[in-house]
């Protein structure tokens, strides 16, 4: 039993927390369970051959009957890309914003989930019913418009989720963060912040998304070539820019890419995005135009090796050529991990003889996440009495701890979670209780967790050194080998140079076989293992590599 | 034939430009060829399990009665690192500064080279021959110490090499770059500086090292638990300031990872590293200490997945542990690629308690290479007629090339090389020669050249769906399948759970072999590409994954 009194909730983290994506926070109360965001991760490089990370809802699924709802903060897929990988196990009806609802559909759509799932739309501002939770959602600024932070009022207090936020004092669209809102609950007694924390290793403020379209309006009035801009396909403000500079400098406007072009569509239809009339053509109509009044929107920012901007980098896009005079800018940071794939594709770009401005010699970007000062503002606006940082890795929660406690929260009140962390907090005080199951699944193709540890290891070993199959065919009554030993290799050597490399494989495997003692004969395991590890020797010996060698027996 | 008068020499680029590491620069003058540095990269992640990559010499082979020596401007990786590979294929003579060459011996001793190779050591500020090239060696600073910039005369005028250079006005070692001998070359006449381009996209000037000491006092006087610094194992600068801080604070230093321990013998031996006494400790003993009394100096700044500090990190290092209290320094920067790695581990440090800085919230490294104003003043000091920028990404050497022009050198007077390309310098002009063969060599284990394309495509195969081998034996009489169909699979799916798809999938190999005409099944070649074919289809109906299918029939 917990001795906190009766009426405290649970806060209980399913992912997310100390870790890049994969956003999943369960808020317990009164017998129900309120479910805020489900996002997924982007598999690391470790994670071979795997497509997406989602968070492992065993611990909503054994509770199905106490959860009430899902409630969206935004629309990227950090926060509602395992949603169609979720409902099939737990379907749950689900609240967000206008924008952040229209990309979920396009997404529940595809996995044909659209007709059996409960959507409500709520604006920031609004005050509704969740089961019996009372929630309220206050607007703040972030990457893609229309998110809200929440706040849950409870009999001790107010639990605030910043979602992912950031102060923006000239906001594109004029809608500025509630400032209001957030000093009206710290007023009224906030119990606990979860609060972002990606940005806490940087000082100071995020500039305005503002500058970024000052800067666009410099590149564009010196540009004589077709201009390409390759940024996030959900950041629906510097699309905006994009199109206002064009029309600026009279250009036409033409997207690449499908998930860009369908959330230009998205956007336009709620009315997110407003097109100049005029400006937008089609990808195809781009040669009817000279170059200096042609821009192109494109995703592919991440260098990722099948996007569009890597393909018109190496030349391999049929209707987007880059010549020299061009301009390409990369309105967009690197996400970890993807550096090296992004400077390659300026490498690349660069050698096509476009002038490529990016990151680092120029400034096309802003953050959608809260500098330092920010996350303090934040603290000092709400005033709460515990908090937790969210949305980090583990170094971000550690110096938002820090940051957290210069603010004068004492250290005690500040609590670090990890995926299957349970906070219990009421009006006596709040406290850590023991671990619910919780963790990532991977998902690879259709397969949702059929990829484990073994497999990945078998990948990573296959990865580095290939694989060598012997094959060889005895006869089960007398023992002789009656056909082979055959090698099946791939990824070790190149084969055709490799000749006497093989021939001498095949000889230690007669050899091994040959050898074996009658009893040792009957064990055809053991002759297996043998045969692995003469042969594994023998590879190793002439080549210092070591491929996954296997050893095939059939018993004719 | 060339326009260029006779006496014109000839710059052939054979690795480097326009890429990281793997520097290499030849010469050609009356019949000689002098070669400059010969260094390795590492692979980037698309070369899956290859262990290092070095620079195609076909051109020097195939002239090797000309090679008259190699000059080493300094001792890091990337630029002596690849001789072990080239000297069995091209023996030659080799110059370095005594740092350069003691680090070198180390290497060329492991790979019992040594006997076989003529060494001579020369000194920043030299001035000597080799063949007939009249060779000049100019101090500059840079991250590992004794490294020198050359000057080579020739009738038509002078070729600058600055290697790899930034100006540090206080360096530890108090041996300033030699300022007065560049700006006596600029007087001369330079005609050609082949300048270090790799932090072109930086602003100002790189600072000095000492203010990374300055730092080093700063965290020591406020840390109560055990320092655990992390750095290059060719810093040796850092390591001296490392030694010299812990004195100061009272602190024993030993030092973990084998390069490093290497290293430190080599410098100390040779006089580049000065340890105060008392301060140095072997590994073993830090037990014997009070964690204030201690810091651990370690390798593993990149994070790399078997070195000593991600062993430390992830609780896996037999003598070193960290503790709650514990201060890490990464006093490094994260080569490109890495960055993922070093988060990784900074985030695992952080969980078991320690306090990290690093560089993104603290200035505990400083660069190597010039920044923005520094490869101004290289430039205006020299004076050249043309340049070349070498040692950068392509993207450097665009942005240096924007820089020279800024300075006032004309945009033809500014040549882009890659490796193969020739550059001919006279006292008329300069201009392209056409290509010789350069590019890079792939070493994985033993094997130099082996892994190429196809071996590559399938590791990156393997790496993400596995591999799928059926085997099927055939009377080749009748054509009656004897044994068998066996699946070996690995790689691909959980096997243990995947018996009905195994199952299925055998079933589907009978059906197509038994589907099979006898005019097909005459041909196994085609037998086994409709056994691959149909197997594949029904594996990415179940799974939308592609593993490598390999069918084997063995005829008994």
């Amino acid at each position: 039993m917990s001795e906190i009194e009766n009426g405290s909730a649970k806060i209980i983290t399913l992912g997310g927390v100390g870790e890049i994506g994969k956003n999943m926070t369960a808020i317990e109360y009164g017998g129900e369970i309120l479910i805020i965001d489900c996002g997924l991760m982007f598999p690391d490089e470790e994670l071979l051959g795997v497509d997406i990370v989602i968070p492992d809802i065993t611990y909503l699924v054994e509770n199905a009957d106490k959860v009430k709802g899902m409630l969206l903060t935004h629309g990227h897929e950090d926060h509602i890309g395992a949603i169609p990988y979720v409902l099939p196990r737990l379907n749950v009806p689900i609240w967000g914003s206008g924008l952040t609802l229209g990309l979920l559909q396009a997404k529940l759509e595809e996995h044909s989930l659209l007709d059996t799932t409960e959507l409500h739309q709520v604006e920031p501002g609004d005050r509704f019913k969740i089961g019996n939770f009372d929630v309220e959602t206050i607007r703040v600024s972030h990457s893609i418009p229309d998110g809200f932070a929440i706040a849950l009022r409870f009999p001790f207090g107010i639990i605030v989720h910043t979602g992912d936020f950031k102060f923006d004092q000239t906001p594109i669209d004029g809608k500025v963060v509630d400032f209001g809102k957030f000093t009206q609950l710290g007023l009224e007694g906030v119990s606990v912040l979860l609060s972002d924390s990606t940005n806490v290793e940087k000082p100071g403020y995020v500039p305005s998304e503002r500058v970024v379209g000052n800067k666009f309006e410099e590149i564009f009035s010196r540009s004589f070539g077709k201009i390409i801009i390759a940024t996030f396909a959900s950041n629906i403000h510097r699309m905006q820019q994009v199109y206002n500079t064009a029309d600026l400098y009279d250009r036409k406007v033409a997207v690449v890419g499908r998930s860009m072009a369908q959330n230009t569509e998205i956007a336009e239809r709620l009315g997110y995005l407003t097109i100049p009339e005029g400006v937008k053509i089609e990808l195809k109509e781009i040669s009817d135009y000279p170059p200096d009044k042609v821009v192109v929107m494109t995703t592919g920012s991440q260098g990722e090796p099948m996007s569009a901007l890597t393909r018109i980098a190496t030349n391999d896009h049929k209707l987007v050529k880059v010549q020299p005079g061009d301009t390409v800018i990369i309105s967009a940071t690197s996400i970890p991990g993807n550096e090296s794939l992004v400077m390659r594709m300026i490498n690349q770009l660069f050698k096509r003889g476009a002038d490529v401005i990016y990151d680092a010699i120029d400034f096309v970007h802003v953050s959608g996440h809260a500098n330092r000062e920010e996350l303090k503002l934040m603290l000092n606006l709400t005033k709460p009495r515990y908090t937790v940082p969210v949305h980090g890795e583990y170094r971000h929660v550690v110096k938002y701890s820090e940051l957290a406690h210069e603010t004068g929260m004492p250290k005690e009140n500040i609590f670090r979670m990890e995926a299957g962390d349970v906070l219990e907090v009421g009006a006596d005080g709040a406290s850590m209780l023991p671990r619910v199951t919780a963790g990532y699944v991977l998902v690879d193709g259709i397969g949702i967790g059929d990829v484990g540890d073994i497999v990945l290891r078998d990948r990573r070993h296959l990865a580095d050194d290939g694989i060598f199959v012997v094959i060889i065919s005895i006869d089960r009554v007398t023992g002789d080998i009656v056909a082979g030993p055959d090698v099946i290799s791939r990824g070790f050597i190149y084969m055709d140079e490799a000749e006497a490399l093989v021939e001498e494989a095949k000889q230690v495997a007669i050899e091994t076989v040959q050898g074996m003692s009658d009893e040792a004969a009957e064990e055809w395991a053991t002759v297996k293992q043998d045969l692995r590890s003469a042969v594994a020797k023998r590879l190793y010996a002439r080549t210092h590599r070591r491929p996954m060698v296997i050893p095939v027996i059939m018993e004719i």
